[in-house]
């Protein structure tokens, strides 16, 4: 049984064979491959595109989807191992994770980080332990990593700049007013070198670096396929001859929980902003963000909308990868 | 593409086929008009009887309905064109209706005014920026108007009073306890006067008096129909010979949003409930509120318990009308 | 027209034929038997498991399931006959359940106690208002008992120690952080002593006693049965040749909604978690708790891990009894 946690634990070639399946359900988008079954999706933090793509994606294709709301702390879980439960957590993992399997024949998780602690959040632990104790697969619906966002992004970028390796892909910092979770740059990051594109990162400081478990990673790839990863705080040279921009706001890691210390590194990327002069900089670049996005903040109104930004796409295409990916683990076979 | 906002949009014709198709529903609920089709719930404040009939009527056409509880200001949107969205929306609406539309085939919005400046609120922002922006039809389930409760209570005026042509229709305010929207005042003043009833509209003082918008169309309509709109603040006057009373109770617009100078007025109303007294000064006319409803406050028990009383009538009927309005939006026909 | 309102009102034939039908779905989860019909689960309480399995279960079967979060006080709803509703309630429960009922073909209620008044709350006024107007069946989801969790726990009980009658079964009082609702407790000792088991009720002090309904309705139970009802303090007494152990903690009765003069007779309690030495004393009990349960708190984790732990099985056994019970009501036949 396999769960679909991140991109890393699988093959260029099996994420290719997902991507090709979505571009079959874009064209046919009724199925029965989860006729007879259901997926719980479980969200620890809000949602409006993710929850409406797979509640409907599993429709289309003949299962049902349970929508649970575990916000709020209504619900708090237990993932150590012996723990003496006499805190706020009412049920230990063990039992939700064992109980929903019993129920359903997919679980799908969102839980962002807590801000609290990043040497304990970057275990991602509670989908971790999910995965442990689910006797059903685990879908990440965007933890410290957004594994759907990146097929979606990927399949988008090819439609438009066809075979993407060797390619120049600029991940840029841009500017947002509050600190945010990695989990898309960290996804970026990985997709991008995994496919076997040139990686730019562009950061307004070195300590917006992302997390040495992703640098590391993105590394690999780039070694694997003779391509390179570049991390810089220089602007025009990270714009210059890119054929995809994708941009992301996030707080920088050394200050994680306690962001009163980032605000002087976050005022250099005060101009990051994408716009048309730094668009011009780029080989006719493509553009993305995945949603929301705040206009004129991350990126200017002429950008957004001009026929460069492949946002809406790569939304859409959410509802695609994510039947793909339901259809694939529901029937344990390969993609 | 049309969208479902108000019944000004609609000729009374094309409204006369909605109800006439409910009725076939309301007989025949299954059906297959939305087979394979989807429809957004969007929800900016709380619904119980809304969010069942139409998530259910979408189920009994063979459809899907997806709800998005968008309460609790999680997921503010910008709705201002070129705006720099550094404040508290995340989203802007041009995303937000297009990526909804790439999922779903309609898209109904509940979003009733924050009470803080009428004359921006009457514009109705929200839900018009989603009909300009969505690709889709959009369906009102309650703004400043309230279309589909329109429908719902014409439907059963003609179910118990027959040809409402030429009948005398009272609109009349209530008590409450607190200053309420003004949408389901709206609606009733706008489909009484379309259907060609004579409307009289009975309120405790003058600064209770409906937008100029509709009591401008329910002018229009009624010299159309050669019928009469009557504002008066005589009890007894409203009340003799009224054919159909219906209730609600609403906060006067010159105090929208600072209403504690309302107090004095309010005070002229108290003895407004509907009560056995005034009944007896109708035409044996039936009465309705759509709900919920205060007993005793707004209707007296005994009002409500007699047969009279069509309210239940009227909150069935939703079911059937959306499901009439969701099948001529999603066919693109006439209904 | 029957509810499931409490096993009180069902014969223990019917619940049997019930749990037996429930074995079937075990088998063969599809079928039809709501075809073309719905359900509204109407949450005034947090849930996740009640909320899928109704779900699910309804689907299964052909039915379409709404669920309606009534939590958080946004729809407060009137019960007394006669009321001004001039307080918070916006509705009277007259509309809400006949409305309803207009929709749908069955209606599940969740509603704790509030912990204020149990004079009041004892009469379980929500759902047994709904009981009174609405014009379908209305299923308890836990209210003051949890009638699903006891079909559930006995069906796990017979799947595991046989033919129940003459066993010991042993409802054993154990800690928790916070005086809980009785619900669980009183379902058990219904059910329990209406299957012919001899009880055995532990408790830390005699103001653990549950609610004198459930008393004497036990009492009657055992009477009939032959067997006996006894209420101890003493661990070893309680636990020796026990053959079923159900976990449950609670608030004492006496300092309903005043709980600090509860502390020191909850203290002595401070022992009572179910743990291995505890078991040794039994003949061999099988264990189980509805979940959530903390473990190390309410059960030590060598109890939970061990095959002794029917739990699970218990959880999983909510969604088919469910089935049976929807089925049942549903189509106005027998069990």
């Amino acid at each position: 049984m396999r769960h679909f946690l991140s991109t890393a634990d699988w093959s260029r070639q099996e994420l290719q064979a997902l991507i090709d399946r979505a571009r079959r359900y874009r064209e046919s988008p009724q199925g029965d491959a989860l006729k007879g079954k259901s997926i719980a999706l479980v969200f620890f933090n809000p949602s409006l595109r993710t929850r409406t793509s797979f509640d409907l994606g599993a429709h289309q294709l003949g299962g049902h989807a349970i929508v649970l709301d575990a916000r709020g702390g209504t619900w708090p879980v237990e993932f150590e191992d012996g723990a003496i439960m006499d805190g706020t957590a009412e049920e230990h993992v063990k039992e939700a994770a064992r109980v929903l399997s019993s129920y359903v024949d997919l679980i799908a998780i969102r839980c962002f980080p807590k801000f609290e602690n990043w040497t304990a959040e970057r275990e991602d632990p509670l989908i971790m332990a999910y995965a442990k104790y689910a006797t059903v697969p685990v879908i990440n619906m965007e933890t410290i990593v957004h594994p759907c966002q990146e097929l979606a992004h990927m399949m988008a970028l090819q439609d438009t700049i066809g075979d993407v390796r060797g390619k120049e892909f600029l991940l840029t910092w841009v500017p947002h007013p509050k600190p945010l979770n990695t989990a898309v740059a960290n996804s970026a990051l990985l997709i991008a070198s995994k496919f076997g594109m040139n990686v730019r990162l562009l950061i307004p400081d070195e300590v917006y670096r992302l997390d040495q478990r992703y640098m590391d990673a993105a590394e690999k790839f780039c070694g694997d396929a003779g391509t390179s990863l570049t991390v810089t705080t220089d602007v025009k040279a990270a714009y210059s001859g890119a054929h995809a921009v994708y941009a992301k706001s996030w707080g920088a890691l050394p200050f994680f929980g306690q962001w009163d210390g980032e605000a002087p590194y976050r005022a250099k990327g005060a101009g990051f902003m994408i716009d048309d002069a730094k668009m011009a900089l780029t080989d006719n670049a493509v553009v993305s963000h995945c949603l929301p996005m705040r206009r004129n903040v991350k990126i200017a109104d002429s950008v957004v909308d001009s026929p460069a930004f492949i946002g809406l796409a790569e939304a859409e295409n959410r509802l695609h990868v994510q039947k793909a990916i339901m259809e694939t683990l529901a029937n344990g076979a390969e993609p």
